[in-house]
């Protein structure tokens, strides 16, 4: 079977980084580009990370565009009590200065060109931080939504939350953003934190990154630490949930995430709801239906997909 | 230990039926008045209803007053297709001519003049309907809040809802209303979906009543059978979830229903969410927190409860 | 013609005061009673304002009833800015101890109780402060709609605003009371501040009423000083706009103020415009509609019936 | 003094098509180019008429550029009632086959490159229908925002409204992006309805007009002949307000258009009130307020200036 051909919309931010290698080292998918979005940072910031990750992980041939600096309507918002102040703080780690450098051109514009100029349903998007340049792509050129395969991204909730009592962070940073793109009639599939908080980074799966060995394994395991010391002050979890290498691997191998075919919407203006993602559980699915929900992780087997791929890239 | 004296504000509706009935029937309970308020069906038809369960359980010293007609802003709504054109359709049972007849007054000044000649602690609210009557007594009379005991409340639901994606009926019927009702500083319990979708009425349960025997086991059989019909048709639900009498049956044995301390607050303004009851479950309440949510049942117990008042009606 | 009963639902406050002298001192008005209403201040000083002023004008017949202490909803809000600490703080007049004491009742329940006693439309509900009293009052008993005559209310206004870029005070305060008011289908005349801002307290009328002398006329004087500095300092008028007895005035003597016929609405919702009393003047209104706007004063016939009446309470 | 560049952003749409015509045939314009944004009608036919109104007046040089298709958020919306079916119906005019044809490339991407080619401050935009495309720009380029010399747009009014009781139409189809709009820190000039209700095209107006003869005359003739047929019927005025070339006239002459400096923005979200704009006169504006309103028409210079454009046209 062909790779699938994915464009990951990312912020990085830790989990950013995992799901960066994770699509790079994997076989099964097929980077087709990288494109950035201030979220967990100042787009300056998860752009610089970005090109970090693609230096340790070797992608020199991947292009990386910047996106968006801010979210459609909301005042910005960024996630330094989780990601630090740099997007991506990690300690005992030497983050090494990249040297893989952007693109010339627009995220936005590299998502609709590339779209376009593939065949209806060979390229896969896979944002993972707030849906700024999916909804702006998507307004400029309405024609994406009919040729892209499916979308499948890492936010929302449908029980679970961490930005409010209701909402998470990717969502409630642009709220407007993730109303349009869940609007849209394409596939969507939304891995958000009813699946990823499965996705424990636990001692015993650190012990076995570090044991691969080399600069890629030793940066998650640097990831992990960083990651767990923000989650345990900020969130009580004792363990970090790694959330947005989950959406890559449903791509590589879905039956390592099980979904549920249910209606989604965007709230975007409630006092207390604002940003969250809504879910309609009260029957089944309509043959229409174009939204599903990740429900459950296979934890072993979504590891066992990481550590694969950081020793295919060490 | 001296009976909990509370007052029963309802909208009778199959499951008020059923949760008067625990009332009237549990030693545990001194059941101080009844309060009608528009929901399941107009106010007229509710209390008609009320005035017939009383005279089927022989309640004839419980004084029943009427209350508000209609929500605060909403637009009236009723639940015909669940609780019929009556609002207490039954089949197979010949409803007698209601011979208990309401007080003179209103349900507003009623719980008032209740709570305010009793001691400070002494009386409980126990609203199974829409929130009107007891948001205009909060703002007629505030210092009814400091005197009540407590609120314990059937509506809502953290996950669970029917009325909409994330609303459930009595709170949806007057957002504004549950809104005062959950920020007023006294202790509240939500018994909501989460709970009351555990406490169906199976062929057994229904079995067992019937086994009782007389016109009260009669009426309540007569009860589930169109109670299930109801569910199945709108609902999808094999066995009928009985949600009123879950509140009674707290009040009761606090032992048959667990709950968890968690701020909750309701959602006014929200396009998909108007009506949700915000539970913010991400980290442990604080010690002001006044607000809990019923979470698990206990199917035998609770029923158990039920059939014991049964008999003791018959 | 026999005199015009009306029961006077207010906040006193500076221009209050004056609407209860032209009330109390104009043969038109029969003034049935008096209901307070937390909103310039609390309502214990509200009330006690009321009672001073009942005692300047020697109105110990008249009962006053204290209402409700906060909006349906909101966050209580006063304007001290405007009307001091005590919500009538008067400069250069000893204000005297009252002697006027308040009924033994509720506000919502003496309207309820008046409106229902008396013949439909015999009774006009004046308010001129936040509408939480009247709100609760239809709410509680909706035949009270279609026994009233009328409701004439200072509050809103359709181009001019004081308490946000769109809003006015009385309506700020409890949004959701006035949208209950204004969608209840009774006569509804909006004396708002397109036509308030026109009742200018100029120093040629202060002259003039000062020239009446004696203690009402002190009062009022006093009143007018205040009341000048404290909209000096936080609204740039030159001389104070004296809201309230303009209502009183158009049910004196109709052709004082000119009307228009409008639909109008309250907003309850909008992040810019909570509170907004929202006129459509797009067309001509229809038939049944229900409500008006005051639009223009006639300012000499207007300060001429507010000096004859405190001629007449001299 | 150097002619203006502009750029005009708008849907013909009968008015539209005399701002074009103004644009083109005033010295004082240099027309950098037309974008177009769906709204009177739909993308296609609001290009398709641009395409048009160009041929008419020998615009060959003036790049066209198609843009968004439809609003960020809401559903898409015409004014078929207004423009007919398509978007600028005229009786007793043949109207060509256009023979302009439309740019490659998108009216965003001409926005952006445009202001970005230009030294700062050498652009103004002037937005005469809904903000979708400025919007779309703006995110996609903050940079933009520094170097645009103003944005004088047609839209919104401070007391005057048409497509609800306080909104206008170009804001109503897209409030969100209007408030992305007014929200930037560049020089808005808002002309809105209270100025455009001033630009009636009475019948001495189309006299003048007519007597210029020629194509463009007649074309124009036409144009206000069926405007003030749809205005009639729809909206009640005798003679049709042209809205749109009053926004080219500011820029031309702006003694033609009396304004005044007052913040302005926009609310999204009133169930009443979406879509207002919302102007706050309750103080003079603070020194860094960036936007101003149009107050007063200058009615027969305007048409001056729009019978030389004709002429020049001719």
């Amino acid at each position: 079977m062909a790779a699938r051909k994915i464009i990951l919309d990312c912020d990085p931010g830790h989990d950013d980084a995992v799901a960066i290698l994770l699509a790079a080292g994997n076989p099964a998918i097929d980077l087709v580009g990288i494109t950035t979005i201030g979220g967990n940072q100042t787009l300056d910031k998860v752009t610089h990370n970005a090109r970090t990750v693609c230096t340790i992980a070797g992608l020199v041939d991947v292009p990386l565009y910047p996106g968006c600096t801010r979210p459609l309507l909301r005042a910005p918002r960024t996630a330094g009590d989780i990601h630090g102040d740099s997007g991506m703080d990690v300690d005992g780690y030497d983050l090494p200065t990249p040297t893989v450098e952007v693109a010339d051109g627009h995220a936005v514009d590299f998502i609709i060109d590339t779209v376009m100029a593939h065949e209806s349903g060979e390229i896969t998007l896979v944002p993972i931080g707030p849906l700024t340049n999916i909804a702006l792509a998507v307004r400029k050129e309405p024609r994406i939504v009919e040729r892209v395969k499916e979308v499948v991204l890492m936010g929302g909730g449908y029980h679970e939350a961490n930005a409010s009592a209701v909402a998470e962070f990717n969502i409630i940073v642009d709220p407007e953003a993730a109303k349009i793109v869940f609007n849209e009639p394409w596939q969507v599939t939304m891995v958000g934190l009813d699946l990823t908080h499965q996705a424990l980074a636990t001692s015993e799966i650190e012990a076995e990154v570090a044991a691969v060995g080399g600069p890629v394994a030793d940066f998650v395991v640097a990831l992990f630490g960083s990651f767990r010391e923000a989650y345990r002050a900020n969130q009580g979890f004792e363990h970090p949930p790694v959330h947005d290498p989950c959406a890559v691997a449903y791509l590589i191998d879905p039956t390592v995430v099980d979904t549920l075919r249910v209606p989604v919407d965007v709230e975007i203006s409630g006092a207390l709801t604002s940003g969250m993602t809504v879910a309609d559980f009260r029957a089944p699915a309509s043959d229409d239906c174009h939204t599903q929900v990740a429900t459950k992780l296979d934890h072993r087997r979504f590891w066992d997909l990481v550590i694969d791929a950081v020793k295919a890239l060490s």
